[in-house]
């Protein structure tokens, strides 16, 4: 099957200064209630599809392509505004995002916190990783 | 002078993943409010300054130097917690932010949202920048 992708236009781009690898970094938030749910990185595809789709698209760098955020474990995000700092070096992407972000089943990544003298899981897992990528039932 | 730095500890390292250049991307959010007000970079100094002094110090990779974010302006970061990502490749520094994050004057770096087809800027100045260097009164 041929694929023609989407071409970040000019005028997104503008702004926009990816570093070496031609990536800049993202930062998924959810829209309404303002968590803070990942860190990701984007390249010219993969924002260009992100804002042709409505549906947040990464570049992944360990396995060196497009990475659908959602399309083996169907929790997506859906794309409420993209936003972009004044360096143009990061992006900010308000998302609504569908049942859990992080691949341990948590609903964010950032589920660690420094309190006390150690980290604390200040999360639980909603969904078991083997329920999110079809290992187990 | 001589300075002693403070030194990261082990378990704080333990689960930090840093890149090649022995860095890590931070995210700053608004403790309260939940607005995302930057990202910059951070190695085990300035991990280990934040976490001993309560005031965010980045590093700054165009002067790879140590940044003690507000250090010149004023505006200052106190952290209020630090967290991890699952794979520990990307901070979230939850802070209480003086004034403006922006060295424009803005509140937050992301001030530019793309809508209907164009970037838009959604913050105002609120701190001319020579005020906040010095530069005119």
């Amino acid at each position: 099957m041929t694929t023609t992708l989407p071409v970040l236009s000019p005028e997104v781009e503008a702004v926009l200064a990816f570093d070496e690898r031609g990536l800049v970094p993202a930062v998924a938030q959810q829209f309404d209630t303002g968590e803070v749910l990942m860190l990701a990185w984007m390249n010219r595809d993969s924002i260009a599809e992100t804002l042709a789709t409505g549906q947040v698209c990464y570049w992944s760098r360990s396995r060196q392509k497009l990475w659908r955020k959602g399309e083996s474990s169907g929790q997506v995000q859906r794309l409420v505004e993209l936003r972009v700092d004044c360096d143009g070096d990061m992006l900010l992407l308000k998302v609504d995002q569908t049942g859990v972000c992080c691949h341990t089943g948590r609903r964010s990544c950032l589920f660690r916190a420094w309190r006390d003298g150690k980290w604390v899981e200040i999360q639980r897992v909603l969904i078991s990783p083997g329920t999110l990528y079809g290992h187990s039932e």
